[in-house]
């Protein structure tokens, strides 16, 4: 029977039981850690080292086997080499161990013999849930279950705190504990991934979404394998309000290769990542500390707002540490702004020596603990303003009971507060953090929190896909194969007619042909058709098809491809020509594409991206990313039939749900005509999963 | 006479005698601070109070007036308010003191009043120099010397160390000395600038420049007035080998907005700023910490070496915080290299567990103390990199003896090292700095620290301008005039005839017009021709040529203008079309800059800026800079005339030497033609400063 995600949670980070299999009583081993933190941070639950080659471990009596323990521990920690990790997984699931966690690497990443071994110990496993390989633990700070062989636990005296770290890096969990420590933020639970071989990422986290001391998760990520289970995990989060923020290796083709390398994921795409996390309403950060800091902010501000419309209000006491961020928010569209009339007034009577500009500068005169106390208080109860952040000078280090103590006094005011500390300030970062005050220590951090909280979306659009893996050979269909899949969306292209080249060149001519149109070779196996010459536009009568259908048939053998087919088409009016693309990545699953037709796409790689299927609003968004489109939402007088074009990438979106054998689709270009003038498909190339 | 620059930087950081003027007794009051400074650190110049109401003050002699003092003080910090400033700045222009610090506000920021309190007060100064307005005084670690009234300065025990520190902010003078602290960076100086009525921070600077224990310089600034005597600095600090870092806000038109409105910083556009400093030689960075942790890297790694030839070889004890700057360095086209098979060879002999990638991963079983320092001394003889990073893990913060002390102990080996600690471990960072190594705090400052030591330039374009600044009316030409104006620096046009439209309409029409020809309207009023109706294209003949005539007459009417001439060219055959720019900016002066043709430099933002003039090589790169110009560089087969376009880009630029009365001068479009066929303006519009 396997754990169900309570369970699994309970196992993971609520033992009553844990063996150690492979415990060293070298204490220079890593594998003597566990044991050594265990006791040390007073875990109350069974610990029982297990190491045939000892009597005693670390000065307790140590087991020869699983097998031979008084009771069946809920989690096992086998630090053993690879192979005898293996057999001690088999144990665990002969016994009916709820959770292993496998410390050894060797496996997925490594070539051909590590998948086999990975296969070996997913089939060794049985209904035993392994955590790892390559895993260095799990902690829960709340009952100092520090199961874990990261050296960074070394310090076991770990506040509990409500941010739960996942990790695919083990390193990592010691850079976040160690950096939050230092300044008052603290953890719910860390947990090293490792490689994933069968508890993922995202399930895990999901078995804790409903433990009320979590308040919020920060993940860092190094691929986006198993992304279903992390969309599953996120919705779950997001419906009961608890925010989500990763940090994901892999924005550079650099980063992406090491990211290989190093723990065996295969980096997707980076604008498949961001076009996932959106959908599932994850907020992606890119300063490492703003992954532990943004999570008190994003949990305190309602999401849903949206970067235009969201109001900053910023109090300093230092005009020019204001203006580190104010500066930086812009850069994001982010507004701060100035207090109304009355607020100003009424904040002035205070005795601030306010004026009028978006950031209140109290100056050192000002850094006084009445008239910031009062000064937040009427920000806090203005309703001007989604967020009110206080820019703390010297007084931060030398005088927290000044400014810090009235800022962190009104922690649960109305209005969300938020800090940054321009000296060096830790321990009024760590004040401010303890009374439930979002606290930052550089000003970028605090940029990137406040951004993710502006943007964070009401409900995620993810969908679960009801689509399986592709499978079959993959075939691609000629143009007149791929208007039919388009056809079937409602994606409308030029009316054409399909002639026989050899017909054509003997003079047999369909009649009434709507002179002048466009004559293209029709093949599967051209997908490049005008490069390949087979394309010749503006014909203008029967003579002057014979010789298009000439030139094609010598230009195509030439380029070595036989043409036995003609498409001719209607030439289309002038209008602004747009990409429309589908595809299903390894990584995410359905994707929409808009760009811009023609060479501006590929120059600027100017394109929006989201999860298939997409609603309407969601498409007029996309187009309105896109720089290039501009002519057709509305630029210098004219514009195009914008709704037609939205449409047309609703309807190509819907492939996803409609025609699970098509793998890509790509309209190039869809033509859009003016206002009310429609859209229309002058090209398009549709791959599917074959049957043979 | 006025203070040379080596008597300036003695005046500002080695006064030999300091008077206080405003020095208050009560120690809430700022005017108390630098008396308890100067006497805290130990200072040995003589410090006289000044303060007619007060016989003692800070229990030592106050003196009832500057005049009343034993001798003429070598630096005044007058802490008055404004008004009183201005005649404490008048008497020590009487009494000759060389340097004389303003701390009050209310001077040019503050509108009518404030801007002519400023003439008075620079009135006033006769031969003294002032710092200031707005200034929070001056800081030498070497000396003691703590002339300031910033809070920051309550830790009076600064240790020496080589970077000096200039800030039109004082704020954020309290911010770098307390992050430096914490983690082992020192300075050799630090001056709040103010509001530089009289002394620029490129002058203050410019003064220290020679200065033996300054290695480098962090500069943040608010606005680049005075970018003359900042550009004097730069180059004389590269002459040298002291690099210069800046920190400037202004990046967002809301941080701009916010430079103006809080030290009365007129803020230029940004894209500005960066080719000012650019052509300095000048790193700028966006992150904080950056501004104080890049310039020991700078200081250690050659210049000149160029972002697409710079090696770097990362060594690690975990893989995942090393994946965290490699995947950032390769965003910024900086290339993290695997070392060569023989010295992999090398490093494995040394029992090292690393593999064949860009990361060496010596992982937890190699963070020994002779592992990593045989690894590091095989990198740094290989002269295989011009740098090598070590990224250390847990042990950084629990054994700085083991990766810690070897990264140390090879601080003056034969290839520049730079260290990022995983985990917070300041100890060990403030360990490495002193050792001399350049030691990060966080990934994101590591990596632009890395970035701009790999595109230092070996010495900076920049070449004082010999331009006055502009004066007189600014007077816009006609496109005749304009084309006469860009033919004497060797742009041409196509041929043109200017004829009249009246002469036209009675159907006197010149003979031999190369039909089909280009109409268009002649007149300077009318800067926007086709916007008016004032153009017509392809027109083929005597009788369409009057047709033409009639319609521009017509649309320019209905528009409000007049129209009197017709310039007509002959049609230009296709090519790509560019513009090609120039002006002169009040901030940094003369400007060349080059975008692709048409919408999509708009729609993009594509452009590439320079201070003018540039050679031919700076042109080339400008043209690749901008993407809309790849089909001139080489796109799909086809290429231009890219030398042309070059050339252009040239000749337009020496109009910031050859011809000083034009302001501005573009040429939209230029068209650029195949490869050896040239390059001509199609248009061109030039401002001139006029003598009405």
């Amino acid at each position: 029977m396997t754990v169900k995600t309570d369970e699994l949670a309970g196992a993971l980070l609520w033992p009553r039981s844990v063996a150690l299999v492979g415990a060293s009583d070298d204490p220079a081993k890593t594998s003597s850690r566990p044991l050594r933190y265990l006791r040390a941070s007073g875990f109350t639950g069974r610990v029982y080292p297990v190491n045939p080659r000892r009597e005693y471990v670390g000065g307790e009596r140590a087991w020869p086997s699983l097998a031979d323990l008084p009771e069946v521990p809920d989690h096992v920690y086998v630090m053993t080499g690879a192979e005898q990790a293996i057999e001690a997984v088999g144990e665990c699931g002969r016994l009916g161990v709820p959770v292993a966690t496998v410390l050894a690497s060797g496996f997925g990443e490594e070539g051909e013999q590590g998948r086999e071994r990975e296969a070996r110990l997913r089939a060794a496993a049985g209904t035993t849930r392994v955590l790892g390989p390559s895993s260095l633990g799990v902690v829960n700070p709340r009952n100092g279950m520090l199961l874990t062989a990261n050296a960074a636990f070394a310090e076991t005296d770990l506040a509990p705190g409500g941010v739960f770290v996942a990790s695919h890096s083990g390193s990592v969990i010691g850079a976040l504990v160690s950096r939050g420590k230092q300044r008052g933020i603290s953890f719910a639970g860390l947990v090293s991934t490792g490689g994933e071989a069968n508890l993922s990422l995202g399930e895990i986290c999901l078995s804790t979404v409903d433990d009320e001391g979590i308040g919020s998760y920060a993940l860092f990520l190094e691929s986006l394998h198993h992304s279903d289970e992390l969309a599953e995990f996120a919705l779950a989060a997001a419906e009961r309000g608890k925010p989500v923020v990763v940090y994901k290796l892999g924005r550079s083709a650099q980063g992406a290769q090491l990211s290989v390398s190093h723990t065996g994921a295969l980096a997707g795409s980076d604008e498949e990542a961001d076009a996932f996390f959106r959908a599932c309403g994850i907020s992606r950060v890119d300063n490492l500390e703003a992954l532990i800091e943004a999570p008190a902010l994003l949990e305190r501000v309602p999401a849903g707002k949206g970067t235009a419309d969201f109001s900053v209000a910023v109090l300093t006491t230092t005009g020019g540490g204001a203006a580190l961020i104010v500066d930086q928010l812009g850069l994001r569209g982010i507004e701060v702004r100035a207090p109304s009339a009355p607020l100003l007034r009424r904040i002035q009577a205070l005795g601030a020596p306010v004026t009028d500009s978006i950031v209140m500068d109290l100056t050192l005169a000002g850094a006084k603990h009445e008239i910031v106390s009062g000064a937040l208080d009427e920000l806090q109860h203005s309703g001007e303003f989604d967020l009110v952040v206080m820019v703390v000078g010297s007084s931060a280090r030398f005088h927290p009971e000044l400014a810090v103590k009235a800022v962190a006094e009104r922690a649960g005011g109305p209005t969300p507060l938020a800090a940054f500390a321009v000296p060096d300030a830790l321990q009024a970062l760590a004040a401010l953090a303890e009374a439930g005050v979002p606290a930052f220590r550089t000003p970028e951090a605090i940029v990137e929190a406040i951004t993710a909280a502006a943007s964070r979306p009401g409900a995620p659009a993810y969908r679960p896909s009801t689509r399986g893996a592709a499978t079959g050979t993959r075939q691609v269909l000629d143009e007149v194969d791929s208007y039919r899949v388009l056809d079937k969306v409602g994606i409308t292209a030029q009316a054409r007619v399909e002639v026989s080249i050899d017909e054509v060149l003997e003079g047999r001519v369909p009649a009434g042909l709507p002179y002048p149109v466009a004559v293209k070779v029709l093949s599967a196996e051209i997908a490049h058709k005008t490069d390949a010459g087979g394309v010749v536009l503006g014909v203008s009568g029967e003579r002057e098809l014979v010789d298009a259908a000439r030139a094609i048939a010598a230009a195509v053998s030439e380029s070595g491809g036989t043409a036995e087919r003609l498409l001719v088409t209607e030439m289309a009016p002038s209008g602004v020509d747009a990409l429309v693309g589908y595809r299903v990545s390894d990584e995410v699953g359905p994707l929409i594409m808009v760009a811009a037709g023609g060479i501006t796409a590929e120059l600027y790689r100017d394109s929006s991206l989201r999860l298939a299927p997409v609603d309407l609003a969601t498409a007029h968004e996309m187009i309105r990313e896109v720089k290039g489109l501009t002519p057709v939402v509305g630029y210098r007088g004219s514009s195009g039939d914008v709704d037609a074009l939205a449409s047309a990438i609703v309807a190509l979106s819907t492939l996803a749900e409609s025609a699970p054998a098509v793998l890509e689709a790509e309209v190039n270009p869809l033509r859009v005509f003016g206002p009310g003038e429609g859209a229309t498909a002058l090209d398009a190339l549709v791959c599917v999963t074959g049957h043979g």
